[in-house]
């Protein structure tokens, strides 16, 4: 599915993917079989940006390090949900994007959690290779603004 | 200081920051002397939110547990650089918000990272007590959205 077009659209978000599946067909799904819309009563926790976001923090399950902080839209936590493949919303590109999906370096989803505000998640992964398009491990290995005391 | 008073005028930040501890008095600085702004080579990394904030996860030392996520203008930055106090900056009430001034619950800072992307920050702290205002040792206790397989 062209994520740009369900961001065009109007209506529930539901409504919107239902009807963007139904115009796109299910190539468009990229091969994987997402039904059904996000769990209204998760739905209703959560409290989005302005431009219907939450943050979301991916860490590594075992060594607990924090790999990077992206942003889903219902649809994105719809799919990592169902799917268990780490699936974020580009602010940038405006569009989904399956971590890993061209590099090869996926997130399999091990749990999620809301935080008490309910604007925040947080993802246990199994992150494959490095997190960071830099090829870093995490996108915060590169740069220390304050270090440790020793 | 009434960070609302400095967000609420203009200039470059640290020209804001300075007018307005000069204003207010050194009483507004709570007692701590913050000095300068915050330092220019990483203020040029930043990536900022169209309100001007970068996004912060809180990490404890040693347990490596996600405590909690919220976000920092230049000025908590720099004042969580220079004290080892996590300060953030609150977007509801649109002030800096040195975590744990009420309740105890403060965050000593071991270390600061900034992301690949210059909008996210990674703070290595020693918690006292819990991170969440419910009492919660972390923010993400309370919700499994999606639990582990076992």
């Amino acid at each position: 599915m062209g994520a740009g077009a369900v961001r065009a659209a109007v209506g529930p978000a539901h409504l919107r993917r239902r009807a963007a599946e139904h115009a796109a067909g299910p190539a468009a799904l990229r091969g994987r079989a997402v039904t059904g819309a996000l769990d209204p009563t998760i739905a209703a926790r959560l409290k989005r940006t302005p431009d219907g976001l939450v943050c979301a923090v991916a860490q590594q399950r075992g060594t607990k390090e924090v790999l990077m902080v992206a942003w889903m839209d219902d649809e994105a936590l719809h799919r990592t949900l169902t799917t268990r493949r780490a699936t974020y919303y580009s602010r940038s590109r405006r569009q989904l994007w399956v971590k890993g999906e061209t590099s090869g370096h996926t997130q399999y989803v091990h749990e999620v959690r809301l935080d008490c505000d309910g604007d925040t998640l947080l993802l246990v992964v199994d992150q494959v290779d490095g997190a960071c398009h830099t090829g870093d491990r995490t996108c915060f290995d590169a740069s220390v603004l304050l270090a440790g005391e020793g």
